[in-house]
């Protein structure tokens, strides 16, 4: 099968990838559209030194064998991304997403779904309801990382929340945030971006090297901040939003991200942090489903371009471009 | 009067510093003991760009007037450190510790503790018990830093705890954590400081040069980690003992401390992180009382020495040595 798979030499399209074969608790699904994350881009700048490994985790696709299960052949999914290895202490209390062992669809150990086909178990998939677009499914994966912050932290109306870049995860979670009725402010550097959450009422500011000049302005303004931009002066600028005792929410990984952290200010003022990555397919399923139907989720703003699987050397050079949005594979 | 001034020169002890004058609702104290606390050493190297300040934060005295409310006259005190300006959001919380135009004892803008003098807000006092001794009293400051840890996380029987650091604040920690029954493990360098410890049966591991070792070991297998070391190893060490979505705590403060976070380890591995600063006088002085009563506060093996306010120089530079506990100054 044709898979774009990352090696030491670099992103390669592969004609012949031999078509993964499943065990006896996995789905074979045929890939029909995988979208390319940041932390696509950042894998291949050497965010973590893997062994070769098709890239590509946000995906939807239809079920094409099932031997545990009959039942879900031929329907169509979305997969969560993490493989716990099942027996560990964390995968007993159903937190596969930090099993110490655990395999992830595309970043670890585990191929991903810039490819024909791949193999995950029955029990990470979720059905994609009747009616969803594939352009919409395929988003299930970054929105359930979105919602994951609202897991993880009580936000509500009287929160005053800073969402700091406007890049795809910046405007899904922007976008979720939305629900809570928060006092939500996000910053970014594109106009077109910032754009799309504008029409929804959402108060957006353009930073555009004026960043200096907004943090000093909001300065202690904000009870959450939220980090998804990831650069140095975005720490920089989260770290004099957040007030004291305010909690910072770092979204971001990257190839190089040390040394932007100033921990006497967090020690000073009291300052919560929490990582946060992986969140709930099911409930960003749902959260799809009623934003589409409530014209609430801008999917032709947020997709720039659909390609072909055949061009996703040249997809992955599009989406590293500054300003893009969401560049979808097609298989 | 004398006092223990640092200016851009350096330490000086002035014979002939101004005492302080007491505003309407401050007492003018009688510096009975202070304590040499590591955020000292660390404003003489340079910690925070200050005004010229008499340093110290950790002192016990005599009211020796108190225009507001006379009834203080004459009693023994200890005080809280942070005065708020009283009439911004934070102060009306009565979030005086984290009042943005705050001054701080012998920290920030008002003339601290190694001094004959001090002058403080009523509103910051509180009597020390009959019968406690000075020498206890004067713990009163860091016995509250150590139990803010407990204001901020819910910690009991069934949390593993590390604490990273046995220096002074890290062993009033330890038996301060010890109240929670928690599953508590201290790691540090000095036989001395860690058997003040272990002789109340607290598990202890000295890991000189074997840091890595121990962090390798005992990798993920605490929910709580209390990093009060400061030393780039001791994070190392920190993020690699906090499990998936555990919490590292911070504590310390120091002159150069960028850098030692690994922030796409919090982001995976789902971290939370909180600064930790000023904690509960009252609290305190309970436990000391406490602790004394049922001989569980070691006062002898934690102070190291009591030297005259007129050798304040020199008692600086014993406390920086390595192995240093506490050194009071007797005024």
């Amino acid at each position: 099968m044709k898979a774009l798979q990352l090696t030491q030499r670099g992103l390669k399209l592969r004609q012949d990838y031999p078509v993964p074969n499943p065990g006896k608790e996995d789905a074979l699904i045929r890939v029909a559209i995988a979208g390319i994350c940041n932390t696509d881009l950042q894998l291949v700048d050497g965010y973590m030194q893997t062994q070769d490994l098709v890239l590509g985790h946000e995906f939807t696709g239809v079920v094409e064998e099932c031997p545990a299960c009959s039942g879900w052949t031929g329907k169509r999914v979305v997969g969560e991304i993490n493989v716990g290895c099942g027996v560990c202490p964390d995968c007993k209390r159903r937190f596969f997403n930090h099993c110490p062992m655990r395999r992830c669809l595309g970043i670890l150990n585990h191929d991903g779904a810039f490819a024909e086909y791949i193999s995950l178990p029955v029990a990470n998939l979720h059905e994609v309801p009747a009616g969803m677009e594939e352009q919409v499914a395929v988003f299930v994966e970054p929105v359930a990382a979105a919602l994951r912050i609202q897991e993880q932290l009580s936000i509500g109306p009287s929160t005053r929340v800073a969402v700091i870049g406007d890049g795809k995860l910046g405007l899904l979670i922007a976008l979720t945030l939305r629900d809570t009725r928060c006092q939500l402010n996000v910053f970014g550097h594109h106009e077109r971006k910032l754009g799309l959450l504008a029409a929804y009422g959402i108060p957006v500011e353009n930073v555009t090297n004026r960043e200096r000049e907004a943090a000093d302005r909001e300065h202690f303004a904000f009870d959450v901040v939220v980090e998804c931009a990831g650069s140095p002066s975005a720490y920089t600028m989260a770290q004099s939003l957040v007030r004291p005792m305010g909690t910072l929410v770092l979204k971001s990984t990257k190839a190089e991200q040390k040394g932007h952290l100033d921990l006497n200010m967090l020690v000073v003022n009291e300052i919560k942090i929490i990582g946060s990555r992986c969140g709930p397919f099911g409930r960003a399923l749902s959260w799809l489903e009623d934003s589409v139907r409530s014209g609430y989720f801008p999917v032709d703003g947020i997709v720039d371009q659909v390609m072909p699987l055949t061009a996703g050397e040249k997809a992955l050079e599009v989406a590293s471009q500054s300003g893009a949005l969401k560049i979808l594979l097609r298989t």
